[in-house]
């Protein structure tokens, strides 16, 4: 997951006006870590001054937020090449504030890469101004023809390699950041294991398998999440492939899960959960509640797969009620719970050992 | 779902070799009745001379099978102005043969129809032949661009019109077709049903809302299912909207059917079986078993939905086995079975009626 700084090119990340909401978690995701881009600074006029890691999550990170793309290039250390959208947007449009902050990064000579649906090359007034410079518009979720897509062919199903995919009871709760983690707890382990990406920001944050599933065409998924795993396989031999979940199998907006229980085979899942929200993200409005963690774990057996342990993200916990929710959750359900990103997950790590060994039961 | 015989496009389906296989369910829903086109005849060259509607189900519907394009066209009572493709190829492709007899049909003035994923429009040898003869090349499968599709907003959740899918344990097995006579039972019955379709064969067979899910980027899966209920429900006001099932919750080359329960809020649930399967349509070799009928009942209820009956697919089933499996499966389940095509739906309709009444407990 890590590379040489010296590999990694220098870049800005625009989180305009967004960056203290889960609007911007591929920002989050960016200033966590990413193999493919160093990240210099974060535009967001709302948060201008502070430290982009601090504000995060308290830890210090050296990276500035700045009021403007102008003043974030004054305040990094080099210049940077690219300047990356960090943010989801209300229908995926790109509206005119953030193509503002585009053109400016543009006339800083960066090159621009988005992972909305709607495409930089789409704007004629960025696709001119990028040709001026001399620099590139990347739609890293740029429709593929046909002709580039794969079918599901089933091979995946004699592959022997353990998948584990995890999964969330809602969206944007940390199930890229746990599997991040969990990687990489496992390469310090001395295990070979490989993250399978399946959003933009696993891309961003360079993750060398995966596809980003939103961008696909339906009949698709399946094929391309099989594809992006054999070629994981094929290439890099690990020992365990760990795999990105989205959304949530009950997220009425999108579910997503089955494909990875499925179609990729996952049999071992760790299941994110956010013991603090009620109604799924987003759909406050129409109170839609999370189900029960009993129910998602019964949906999940259901569809042939075992759950090692539940992640848990403290959206509105307090410090002090972790650790009774913790064994609270795990005299439930009867496996280990984890608060990730307070505790890290190095529990987890016997359990995908456990795995790889093929541990009678343990796949 | 029935329209004037002079309202409907005179066409011709072509299931070249395959018209005895469930490739060919397309041109099976075509034969069996279209308010769209009225097919004059079916192209198979393994089947000619045979009445297409007593090959499919023994019943004569006078829909010759000829053994060419030029025969069809000969046999036929009329001119036909479309040829229409009625078969599902091997990875969404048009094969060299298909190309031709698409070829010979564009020599005969006919349109082309075609929903594969491979385009039409993308072959430039039917682009010139089309050109020159003045006849459109028709992809119903065509991708759309990005600001044509709609996310799901959860206005759906608000709408009281009572929502039934027809899900199957499997793939071409029957969904389709069950909701279609389900449809036309209601309507015969007196009560407002509307079909909505959600595949290349519903659109063909003129279904008036729905969308072609297959084919639409996975983030806009469920808001243009959305969006398509909503059409129907402004526009049409029905009674009750019955949504087709595609592929089945737990097939591993592509699971469907989450979207019906959550994102269009579907409550109940008709669910198609084919006892004398063992695995699923197309994966016998991987031997996948099909889940057991208690399963996926259990799998339905954790998705907040309530299975109102069997539809059952009596591929591999004796005549005279019919009665004692149905008998068997609702002392098992507590739930009424049919056979829709050998018995029609008419037992189905007063379950609906009663969720149209909306008796307590029937949504």
């Amino acid at each position: 997951m890590t590379a040489a700084p010296s590999d990694r090119a220098p870049a800005i990340v625009l989180a305009n006006g967004h960056y203290q909401s889960s609007y911007a978690k591929t920002a989050h995701g960016l200033v966590r870590g990413s193999a493919r881009y160093r990240v210099l600074g974060v535009v967001d006029p709302s948060a201008a001054g502070r430290d982009a890691g601090e504000l995060l999550d308290g830890v210090r990170r050296g990276i500035p937020i700045s009021a403007s793309v102008a003043e974030a290039v004054t305040a990094a250390a080099e210049r940077p090449r690219f300047c990356i959208v960090g943010i989801a947007t209300s229908g995926g449009v790109l509206p005119p504030e953030l193509k503002q902050s585009l053109q400016e990064a543009i006339e800083q000579n960066m090159s621009l890469v988005s992972g909305l649906h709607d495409q930089l090359a789409a704007d004629r007034a960025l696709v001119a101004a990028a040709r001026a410079r001399g620099v590139e518009l990347i739609d890293i979720r740029r429709p593929r023809a046909f002709g580039e897509l794969h079918f599901w062919s089933g091979r995946i199903l004699s592959v022997q390699t353990p998948r584990l995919a995890v999964l969330g009871t809602d969206c944007a709760l940390g199930k890229r950041t746990t599997a991040r983690l969990l990687v990489e707890a496992c390469r310090d382990a001395g295990m070979r294991a490989e993250m399978i990406y399946t959003g933009q920001t696993g891309w961003m944050q360079g993750a060398r398998y995966g596809v980003i599933l939103d961008a696909i065409p339906n009949d698709f998924v399946s094929g391309e999440l099989e594809h992006a795993l054999l070629e994981c396989h094929d290439h890099a031999r690990p020992d365990v492939m760990i795999i990105e979940g989205q959304s949530a199998l009950r997220n009425p907006s999108g579910p997503c899960g089955a494909e990875l229980l499925l179609s990729a085979g996952a049999r071992s899942v760790i299941l994110q959960h956010a013991p603090g929200r009620t109604y799924f993200d987003g759909l406050e409005e129409h109170e839609v509640n999370i189900p029960s963690l009993a129910d998602e774990l019964a949906l999940i057996r259901l569809y042939g797969a075992r759950t090692l342990a539940i992640a848990l993200n403290s959206q509105g916990i307090q410090p002090g009620e972790r650790a009774p929710i913790r064994t609270r959750l795990e005299q439930e359900h009867g496996i280990p719970a984890v608060w990730p990103l307070e505790e890290g997950v190095a529990r987890l790590v016997p359990l995908v050992r456990a795995l790889c060994e093929g541990q009678p039961g343990a796949n």
